[in-house]
């Protein structure tokens, strides 16, 4: 039987191509929905962090968790940690917090279809045939969701994102407008980051991730 | 007249709520994409670098441009440069870049909608009254162009993604699938970042944003 859970039509047309990824993490924010009692996101209450990086493949199901789910990338509800990792922790501020990851058996299994010997020389997937995308994402389907997904609880699981400003000043430089947070000063003026030359630093408010 | 530059209906649904910003930033997504010539993305080819960051506003900007182009985050197509600013650079590889940003009068001309009182206040977009949110979508659908964005042709901007590996391997304590730029050793065996307990950095290969 072949699961529910399955993406819009658009949810194609957004990301682009046909990948076995995309319909993958979908369903992985579905379930963690499911699991957590959350509904799609219409405004800033649920955040995904997903474990992946750059400079690897299977980043795409990060298209699918914010179709799934609307916690997106431009409402910043969506960061990734940088551990390179197929997994991602879910959390709702009312809800608690539910971490997915894909069970190397079945990353074993799938990796077996002709679309990953594609991938290894460098086709990008609107290149790869029709046939072979749609072999690999029928498989995925059919398989169960406990064959494909380990979930784990994680009450302990927090994140405080950064207090919201309205307040923006103009760069004293090139007279754009930079949000509070982000201006510095330089010779006594105010100004955007490049502008003054200043390095940039990222902070995030994680914690129990794993 | 108003711009012909309007959303797909599910691009609403993909991004959770109706606000001014998914709009104004799935127009400047479309002009840039007219700008330097290319297509709808349907790969790994054309990148966007926003200039927002967290804890302000208005960074809903960032869902109408991966609608727009298809240079989403899950593609690893989209990275913030948290500068907090309301600016992104467009670059494709075979194309060059373009860096759109928000002209400050137009954003202080938009600031004095009704919306905005609403948003100061802590009102959710999805709690706004409808009407209140549709008149200020309207009057930024009916600016010209060149009324909302200003454009710089970044003749030496150039990025170079992270060299993408399908190697992974093993963590030694969780036994979870960590793709190789992301493997750490400790005491003589690879371990996933989090296990290791090693804090974990993050490169960008751009130059040139401004």
């Amino acid at each position: 039987m072949s699961t529910q859970l399955i993406p819009p039509e658009w949810a194609w047309e957004f990301h682009g191509h046909q990948c076995p990824f995309m319909p993958i993490g979908y369903r992985m924010g579905k379930l963690a929905m499911q699991y957590l009692g959350v509904e799609h996101e219409a405004d800033h209450g649920f955040f995904i962090f997903p474990e992946l990086g750059e400079g690897h493949p299977q980043t795409c199901m990060m298209d699918g968790m914010q179709v799934a789910t609307g916690a997106t990338y431009g409402k910043v509800l969506m960061a990734k940690t940088f551990y390179g990792k197929l997994a991602a922790t879910f959390y709702h501020n009312k809800k608690g917090a539910v971490r997915f990851s894909l069970k190397p058996e079945f990353v074993d299994a799938m990796g077996k279809f002709e679309f990953f010997a594609y991938r290894k020389k460098g086709i990008e997937p609107s290149q790869i045939p029709l046939a072979v995308r749609q072999e690999v994402i029928k498989w995925v389907n059919e398989q169960p969701d406990q064959a494909i997904y380990k979930v784990e609880a994680k009450p302990v699981f927090t994140y405080t994102p950064p207090k919201g400003s309205f307040n923006k000043t103009k760069c004293s430089i090139c007279g754009e407008y930079v949000f509070e947070r982000y201006v510095r000063f330089k010779d006594g003026q105010p100004m955007c980051i490049p502008c003054s030359g200043f390095t940039e630093s990222r902070l995030d408010g994680l914690k129990g991730i794993q």
